[in-house]
C-alpha cells in the first residue's frame, strides 16, 4: 500500500519542469536554436574560477578522513565560522557560528525551519507571487499554507491583505526577496511596514510571528538597488540561504538556516532545527563543499550577464507593449498576459516553441515568468515571436 | 511556539555522540593516547586514491555548469546507468537506470522509502539490534515502530518474534545486514526464511510486505562471508545504499534507493519515492559526487584494516571471558555486557576512559557496542582496560 500524497507529489510534474521537457524534446524535432526556453531557473554563468582552485587546493592540502568524513550536524566549525563572520563583516552583526546550521541547500534549510514551527494547526504565509514548492514544503510538514494576494502592480506587499491573513495560529512568514517570480527586491519601507505589521500581531496574540528569509538570489541584484538584511529590520528573522546562485552550485546542496540570538526563543528554535533536520535526513552538509564554501564565503557573483539580458528583455518587450514591474534582482521577469489569462497566453507561445511559465502556481494566474539566466543569443533569436505573439493577440 | 516533538529530537542527543563528545573533553585533560574511544562508526581508512583523481579529473574534463549544476530529482541518467550497470554486473539482475533514484545517503534515502509507505495506521518492523535512528526515522514520517526482540545468541532472525509482530498494518520490514551494532550478516538461510514468512503474510492480508534493505556495510565483509543480494532472495525489496562506508565518503551525502521491476507496484511507489524525496527537500544527490561515484562505482573497498582491528579485538576479548556473536561484516562487535547491565558497565568503563556504547537504544540493553574503525594502536593500548573490567565485574 502506498501513500497517495507521495503517489501524487511523485507523478504531477511541475509545469515548469513540463516545459522544460516539452523543450527538450521539440529541439530534438526543430533543432535546438529554434527552440526558446525561459522555463527554468538555473543559473548560466559558471562557477567562479576560485571554487574549482579552492576544490583542487583542499583535495591536495586535506586528508581524506577530514574531506569526507562526518562533520557533526549542523556543520564543521570552522566553515560555520567563515560564514558568521563575512555576515558579521557585511551587515555589522553579532552572528555566531552556532547561530549557523549549514545544509544541503535551501530547500531542507526551509523544511527543517517549517518543521520546527510546526505545532498544532500551524500556519505559514506566503507573499504571492511565491516560488510554487512553498506550497508542498509546507502542507507536507505539518502545517497549513496560507496565501496573501499579490500586489500585481508593484510586486511589494499589500499590507491590508497580509494582515487579514493573520490569525493567532499565524507561526512565520516566508519573505523572498529579491524574489522568484517577480525579479522584484522588496523596498526597505516595505520591509519596515511589514516589520510593524508583524510586531504588532505577535503583541496582539502572544507568540512569536516570525520572518523566515529565503535568500538565494541575496547577492544578484542590479541597478545598485539595495538588499535589505533583514533580520536588521525585524530581528525574529530567520535566514535561509544557498549558495546555488551566488556561486553557481545548484547541484552542490550547500546552504544555511540562520538563527541570530536576537530571534525570540533563539537556543530553543535552533535546537528544533537541528531535531528536524534529523527526521528530514539532512545532518552533515556535503562535507567537501562545506569547506569549499567556507573558502570562497566573500565571492560575489559576477551578474553582467544576467543584467544584460534583463535589460534586452525588459527594454523589447516593454516596447512592444509587454506590462512588467522592472526586475531588480534575481533571474527572473513576471509579465503580464495579453488577454488576461496566462495558461492560454503560455499554451499560444508554446504552438511557436516558446517556453514562458504560467503564474498559476506562483499565485498569479494572469502572469507568465521568463527565466532571465539565459542564452544571450537566444533571447535575441526569440524577440520577434515576443512581438507576434503580443500583435496578434485577440 | 516551537515543535515540542522537534525541540526533544534537537536536544536529546544520542548516547553516541556523547561519549564521542566527552571523549574529546577527556582528551584535552589525560591525552589523546590515554583515552580509548568506540564509540562512532565513522571509516577510519581514507577514501582510495581514484576517488581523488576522478573529482580531479572532472574538475579538468567537465564544464563547471554541468559539474555543478542541477541534475533531474532522481539524478544524473549517466550516473543512475554506472550503478545499475555494476548492480547487473554483480548480481545478474536487470536493474534499469530509472529503477535509481540517487539520495543525499541513506538517512534520506530510508526516510523517502518509510514516507512513501506512510498510509494511514502504517508500521514499520525493526529487528533487534538495529540503529537507532530507525525509530526517530519511522516515528517522525507517518508511521509506527514495531521492534522485534534479538535472536541475542546468533544475532539472526527469531522467525516467531517476527511472525507475531506482524499485523495487517504492517508495511515493511527495514533488513540490515551487514548489521549495525552486531556486524552479523544474516545467512542466506536466515533471508530465505524471512523470504518465507514475509511471502505468506503478504498474502494472509492482501497487500505486499517490502524488505527495505539498508546495505550501507554490504562490501564490508570478512572471512570470505557470502553476502546474499537480498532482491533475489524476496522480490518486493527495496535497496537504501550508501557510498558512506565503502568509498569512504560518509560527509558527502551520497547514495541510492532502488526500487526494481520485480518489486509489487514498482513504478508506483518509485514515484511515490520521488513525492517524498520532494517534501524532505531531497532532489537531486551532490551534483560532483553522482559524477564520482559514477567512476567509482566498481571499486571495492581494502577492509584489511578493518579485519585486522576485528581479530585482534575478538581474539582478545573473548579470551578474557567475554561473550560476542562473532562479526562477519560491518566494522562492529556487539559483546554481552557483564553483569548484565550494558548501561552500568559502559559506565564502569567511561571512569577508565574506555568509551563504549550501551546498547538499549540497540534494542539490546545487556550488550555494548564497539567500533572496530579505529586505530590498531589504540586498541591495543585498551586491551589491559578490557581485561581489567571485567576480572573486577561483581
Amino acid at each position: 500500500m502506498i501513500s497517495e500524497a507521495m503517489l501524487k507529489l511523485g507523478t504531477t510534474r511541475s509545469c515548469i519542469r513540463e516545459l522544460f521537457e516539452y523543450g527538450n524534446q521539440q529541439a530534438a524535432i526543430v533543432g535546438r536554436e529554434n527552440v526558446y526556453d525561459y522555463s527554468l531557473g538555473n543559473p548560466s554563468i559558471p562557477a567562479p574560477a576560485q571554487v574549482k582552485a579552492s576544490i583542487n587546493a583542499i583535495l591536495d592540502e586535506v586528508n581524506s578522513l577530514s574531506i569526507h568524513g562526518y562533520t557533526s550536524a549542523p556543520g564543521a566549525l570552522d566553515a560555520r565560522k567563515a560564514v558568521a563572520d563575512d555576515l558579521n563583516a557585511r551587515f555589522d552583526t553579532s552572528i555566531r557560528p552556532e547561530n549557523i546550521f549549514l545544509s544541503c541547500g535551501a530547500a531542507p534549510a526551509l523544511i527543517s525551519v517549517i518543521r520546527a514551527l510546526a505545532v498544532e494547526d500551524a500556519e505559514i504565509l506566503a507573499i504571492a507571487p511565491f516560488f510554487p514548492e512553498y506550497r508542498p514544503f509546507v502542507e507536507n510538514n505539518g502545517c497549513k499554507f496560507v496565501v496573501v494576494p499579490a500586489d500585481t502592480q508593484q510586486f511589494q506587499i499589500r499590507m491590508d491583505k497580509l494582515e487579514e491573513a493573520i490569525n493567532s495560529h499565524t507561526q512565520a512568514v516566508i519573505v523572498n526577496s529579491p524574489n522568484n517570480p517577480s525579479g522584484v527586491v522588496y523596498t526597505k519601507e516595505t520591509l519596515v511596514s511589514l516589520a510593524n505589521v508583524l510586531t504588532r500581531k505577535a503583541k496582539e496574540f502572544g507568540h512569536p510571528i516570525y520572518i523566515i528569509a529565503d535568500e538565494p538570489y541575496r547577492e544578484l541584484a542590479y541597478d545598485g538597488v539595495e538588499v535589505s538584511f533583514i533580520p536588521s529590520i525585524y530581528p525574529d528573522t530567520v535566514i535561509c540561504y544557498s549558495w546555488s546562485k551566488s556561486l553557481s552550485l545548484p547541484g552542490e546542496r550547500i546552504g544555511y538556516v540562520c538563527v541570530p540570538d536576537q530571534v525570540t526563543d533563539s537556543a530553543q528554535l535552533f535546537a528544533a532545527v537541528c531535531g528536524a533536520a534529523r527526521i528530514i535526513g539532512h545532518v552533515c552538509a556535503p562535507s567537501l563543499q562545506q569547506l569549499t564554501v567556507a573558502r570562497c564565503v566573500s565571492l560575489r557573483p559576477d551578474v553582467e550577464a544576467y543584467d544584460r539580458n534583463r535589460k534586452t528583455l525588459y527594454d523589447a518587450l516593454t516596447s512592444y507593449g509587454y506590462e512588467c514591474a522592472k526586475p531588480k534582482g534575481a533571474f527572473y521577469m513576471f509579465v503580464k498576459a495579453p488577454g488576461g489569462n496566462a495558461q492560454a497566453f503560455s499554451d499560444r507561445a508554446k504552438e511557436k516553441n516558446l517556453l514562458i511559465v504560467p503564474g498559476g502556481d506562483f499565485g498569479c494566474p494572469d502572469f507568465f515568468r521568463i527565466s532571465t539566466s539565459v542564452d544571450h543569443g537566444m533571447i535575441l533569436r526569440s524577440l520577434p515571436v515576443f512581438e507576434e505573439l503580443i500583435k496578434t493577440q485577440v
